[in-house]
C-alpha cells in the first residue's frame, strides 16, 4: 500500500481511529511508517506517536527533523511530550525545544524534564483547570472555557489562592447550580487529596485507587498548584509496573517481546541464565565435596532434583507473597510474627511431603531406615529455611530501597536450589555419620 | 476505642474519609468491625462495605440482618451492589432483594447478576446519563440534571433513538454550548466505542486503554444501551489480574496474603508443592533407570542441579513472554516464525552457556572428554527444547480456552526439570555409549 502516491492513502487513514493506525504502523518497517507519520496531520501522528511502541518510536523520531519534531511536540498534551522529549539525545532535545512554536508550552514541558519519571512530577501533565477563590461564578465560567480548551477532559476544577497555592476543587455541578455573583470561596469544596511532585508514582496510584479518584492535583513543595495526574496514566503506570514485576519474576530483563530480535532477546534472558548457571555450578562443588555419598550412599544422589525443585518452590511461593504486600503496602504487623507463621506453614507443608515421600523413596527406591530419615528431615529443614529465607530477603532488599521484585524469579531459585541441596548433604551426613 | 458507647465513636469517624476506616476495620475484629458498620450511617457504610476484604465483609454481613444488608445496598451503585450480594447464599440473596426499598434499583441488581463476573456485562453499572436523539438540547438539560443525581461522575452522555438503542454521544462541552432549541440529533457525535455484554472483561480493558476511554457504554445483542463501565472498575480488574497471574506464576493459588492463617496459606500453597514433589520423585525414578551412570559415571550425576535449573529457567522466561503476549493481544506473525526466532535465541544462550561449563567441568571437575562433551551437548539441546515447550504449552492451553498463565510457575518448572533430566542421561547414553 504504502509504496506509491500519498493522497489516496491519507483519504483512507482519516477513517481509523489514531490508535488503529498506530497498530498499523507497527507491522510496517521504519521507512514507510516515517512516511506516513510525515504524511499525515501533525495532529493526528502527535497521538499515533504516543501510542506507538518505544522502539519504533524512536527509529521515527531519528528521520524527522527537529522542527518536524517540534510540531508533534505542540499537538501533546505536556506529559506525553516531555516523555518523549526524554527519549531523544542532549543536544536533539535542545533544537526540538527551540522549534516548539507555543512557549508557554515549550516551557511546561522543560519544567517537567526535571522529575523522576517514578515520581508525581514525572507523571503528571501541566494541563488543568484552575481557577482563584476571589473570583465571582461568572468570572470563573468564562476563565474556565478558555482553559478548558486546551485541557482534554476536565475532570475537576482546581481552586488556589492568589498565589497559586491550592484550596480546594469545586465540581462542574456546583458551579452550574451555583448563583452567577457567588465568590468561589463561598461554593468551593475546601477538602482536596493531592500529592507533592515528590510523592512516589507507587504511592500516588495508591491513593487514587484507595480514594476512587480520577484526576489528583500535584503542588510543590509550597504548595502551589503546578500540575494533575489522571487516572488513564495511572493505569498505564500500574500495568507496565505489573508486567516488569512478572517479568522479572520470570527471570527476563524488562520490555521484552515475543517478536523482539536475536540480539535483544538474548541481552534480556542470558544474564539470568547465567545466575542459574552459577548456581548450577554451585551445587555440583557441593555435591563433589560430599565425595563419601557418591560411593557409598549414591541412592541419596537420586532424591537431588526433588530437593531442589522443593527448595527453588517454596522460597519462590513466600518470597511472591512478601513481594505483594510490599507492592499493596498490605504487609501488617511485626516481622517476628511473621517469620512465626511463616515457619508453621511451612511446617505443614514439609512435614505432608516428607511423610509421603518417606514412603515412596523406602518402598520404591528401596532406601534404608536412615537413608529414608535424612531424606524426610532434609525435606522438612529445607521447606522451612526456603520459607524463611524467601521473607527475609525481599523484606531486606526493600529496606536497603531496592525494588524486591528483583527476589524473586532465578536469584531466589537458584540461592534457594545451591542452599538447599548443601542443607541435604549436612543433614545426611549427621544422620548418617559418615 | 470500641468497647464502650457510641456516640463519641460517630463522631470522630464523621471526619476520615470511607476508604480510611475500611482500613481501620480491617484492624479489628469481626465483632467490633459489626459494631462499627451498624453504628455509622448506611450512606457511609456501603462505601466502606466496597472497599474491604472479601473475608471481613462476609463476616460482617453474616452478623447483619437481610434488610439491614439492604439498606447498605440501597446506597450502593448497582455494579457494587450486584457484586457484594452475589457473595451471599442464594436464600438468603432473595430476602435482601426483597428488603431494597428503590424497586428499580433492585431490579436493575438482580438483572446484573445474570451476567459472568469477567465479561463486560458483569462489570458494568447501571447508572448512566442517556438522552434520547430526538429531544431538544433545553429539555435535554433538564433530564439530564435529574438522571445525573444517581450518578456519581458524569462521563459521557450517551445518545439512543426512540427504543433505547445506542446511537453516539455528547459531550458536556458540546451541550453548553449549543442553541437551546436545537435537536440532540444535530449535536449529537454519531461515532462512539461500545461493547456488548458478553464481551470478555480482559477484552474492555485493552479498548479502553487503547483509545483512552474513561467510560465506555455497554449494549445487549438488541443494541440496546444497558449500562456502562468506567475506567476505575477497569483499573480495579487490571490490578487483580496482574496480581492472580504473578501468584499463579509463583505457584500460589488465588487470593492469599501474608497475613492469612495456617489452613488457608497451607490451602494455597501445598497443591503446588506436591507437583514439584511429583516431578521430582519423577526424576528420581529417571535417575535410578539410568543405573550404570550412578556406578560408572558417577560424576555426570555433579551436573544434574546444573541441567534442571536451566531447563526450568528456560521454560519459565519463554512461557513468560508468550503469556505477555497473548495477554496484551500482541502475539504477531505465525506460530512457526516464532518457534525458528525462539530456537535461535535458545541456541545463542546454550552455546555460551555450554562454552563456559565445558572449560568448568574438564579443568575444574576433572571430566573425561566426553562426558564435558556429553553435558555440553545436553545443556544445548534443553535450553532449546524447554524454550519449544515453554512457547508452545501457553499457546496450547490458550487455544483450549484454559488460562495460559497456569502454565508458568511450577507447572512448567517442574515438566521441564524431568523432561530435562531425561534429555540429559539420553544423550550421555548416546555419546558414552553404555
Amino acid at each position: 500500500i504504502a509504496d506509491d502516491n500519498g493522497e489516496a492513502l491519507e483519504a483512507l487513514l482519516k477513517e481509523y481511529h489514531f490508535a488503529d493506525i498506530a497498530e498499523l504502523l507497527e507491522e510496517l518497517d521504519t521507512d514507510e511508517a516515517t512516511y506516513i507519520v510525515k504524511l499525515l496531520d501533525s495532529e493526528v501522528t502527535s497521538e499515533i506517536l504516543i501510542e506507538l511502541d518505544d522502539d519504533l518510536r524512536e527509529s521515527i523520531l531519528d528521520n524527522l527533523t527537529p522542527s518536524e519534531i517540534a510540531d508533534e511536540l505542540d499537538e501533546m498534551d505536556t506529559d506525553d511530550a516531555a516523555d518523549i522529549i526524554a527519549e531523544l539525545d542532549d543536544d536533539i532535545q535542545k533544537q526540538v525545544i527551540g522549534h516548539i512554536e507555543d512557549t508557554t508550552h515549550a516551557a511546561d514541558i522543560v519544567d517537567l524534564l526535571r522529575y523522576d519519571e517514578d515520581t508525581a512530577g514525572g507523571l503528571m501533565a501541566k494541563e488543568l483547570v484552575s481557577v482563584k477563590e476571589s473570583w465571582t461564578v461568572a468570572g470563573c465560567v468564562r476563565e474556565m472555557r478558555r482553559q478548558a480548551e486546551n485541557v482534554t477532559r476536565v475532570h475537576s476544577i482546581y481552586v488556589t489562592d492568589k498565589e497559586g497555592r491550592l484550596k480546594g476543587r469545586l465540581s462542574l455541578k456546583d458551579l452550574l447550580t451555583a448563583h452567577q455573583r457567588a465568590h468561589i470561596s463561598e461554593v468551593y469544596i475546601p477538602k482536596v487529596d493531592y500529592v507533592t511532585v515528590h510523592t512516589e508514582a507507587n504511592e500516588v496510584a495508591r491513593i487514587m485507587q484507595k480514594y476512587d479518584l480520577e484526576a489528583i492535583p500535584v503542588v510543590d513543595d509550597e504548595g502551589i498548584l503546578v500540575g494533575r495526574i489522571t487516572i488513564d496514566d495511572i493505569l498505564d503506570y500500574v500495568k507496565e509496573e505489573a508486567e516488569r514485576d512478572y517479568q522479572m519474576a520470570a527471570g527476563i530483563s524488562q520490555d521484552v517481546e515475543a517478536s523482539d530480535g536475536l540480539f535483544k532477546q538474548t541481552k534480556a534472558r542470558l544474564p539470568w541464565l547465567m545466575i542459574g548457571m552459577m548456581g548450577g555450578l554451585g551445587a555440583a562443588t557441593i555435591i563433589s565435596n560430599f565425595e563419601v555419598i557418591l560411593s557409598t550412599y549414591p541412592k541419596l544422589l537420586i532424591f537431588v532434583p526433588l530437593i531442589q525443585a522443593t527448595a527453588g518452590n517454596v522460597g519462590v511461593q513466600s518470597s511472591a507473597i512478601i513481594v505483594q504486600g510490599l507492592a499493596n503496602d498490605s504487609l501488617k504487623g511485626h516481622l517476628f510474627a511473621r517469620i512465626v507463621r511463616e515457619t508453621t506453614v511451612a511446617l505443614v507443608n514439609g512435614i505432608s511431603i516428607a511423610i509421603i515421600v518417606l514412603f515412596i523413596s523406602h518402598f520404591i527406591f528401596y532406601t534404608s531406615y536412615l537413608e529414608s530419615l535424612s531424606i524426610g528431615v532434609a525435606l522438612i529443614t529445607v521447606i522451612i529455611l526456603a520459607a524463611i529465607v524467601g521473607n527475609l530477603i525481599p523484606i531486606f532488599l526493600h529496606r536497603r530501597g531496592i525494588d524486591p521484585a528483583v527476589a524473586t524469579g532465578p536469584f531466589i531459585t537458584t540461592s534457594n536450589d545451591v542452599f538447599g541441596i548443601f542443607t541435604y548433604f549436612l543433614i545426611a551426613k549427621l544422620i548418617l555419620g559418615f
